[in-house]
């Protein structure tokens, strides 16, 4: 799941988790702020360094697939090409989610209180402030949050989810 | 689990996670080996990167508990400070077996050929060789591979394993 800080992608993927543990699948979620406190504790946000933690989830996720569990990922992946790296490492798996929520919005809401701080200046490379956000072109789904409870959001990617399962078992 | 290499870790847990999906337990393997071809592909096998891999592959096994999922980590971890760092991040989960194959056994079975080529110097920092194994003082299960077979070394965790599950649900 791609998008900008505060889109979403943590809230919507805690109640996707929900959804598929209902239906028996079982799931790991790898979500960017635990990645950041865990394993890619001496990253930076350098795009350098996103592409590093990038490169860590989708090992990781690549290791729960060979394992028969879905990985729900969330985390900013801000340009084209760490997306692709991703799906190049987890292959035929992998699925882009993009929450696709406004920056507006995303800054409205500014629930970690970070976009009002990157705006300061106390935060560097914060994206969609002074750092990328490349939309992507063609995410394997889309959803506009700003129309649908996170409930919501989650059945569509669950849908697409099961689909997948199901065209491959 | 830890042990020299070809001490029998990775194929313990393969019988294992068997043994675990039968009794409808999830679990994943986080193997040393593929740990080396995925996250950790840059590291070497000095001890400091020997303690970075074991710290990312803690770092997963961490997230892994916490979505409830056991994580089987196959990995030589050869001192006594990179197993105490390993069970510092996963908490009271962590349970440290020790699959005890003498060396002469593993070099004798030398199934990857690694310990050929380690005696001709045509690879350093080898365990046991030109590197430390530090014997685990109070392994939590120390399996002696030799009376037993995979299974019944993989048997022997599953207890402990179904015994910690028990007591703390």
């Amino acid at each position: 799941m791609t998008g900008l800080s505060g889109s979403g992608k943590t809230t919507i993927a805690t109640a996707l988790k929900e959804i598929l543990h209902e239906n028996r699948f079982f799931c790991v979620i790898i979500d960017g702020d635990d990645l950041r406190q865990g394993v890619s504790v001496g990253l930076s946000f350098t795009l350098q360094d996103r592409a590093e933690n990038a490169f860590r989830a989708a090992q990781f996720a690549k290791i729960l697939v060979n394992n028969n569990v879905i990985a729900l990922v969330t985390l900013i992946s801000p340009t084209h090409i760490i997306r692709k790296m991703a799906h190049d490492i987890v292959g035929d798996a992998f699925h882009l989610v993009y929450v696709n929520t406004p920056i507006a919005v995303c800054e409205d809401r500014d629930v970690k209180g970070l976009y009002s701080k990157a705006r300061a200046g106390l935060i560097k490379d914060f994206t969609g402030i002074d750092s990328p956000f490349e939309k992507p072109l063609l995410p394997e789904t889309m959803i506009s949050t700003q129309e649908k409870t996170p409930k919501e959001c989650a059945e569509l990617i669950y849908k697409r989810i099961y689909s997948y399962i199901y065209e491959n078992n």
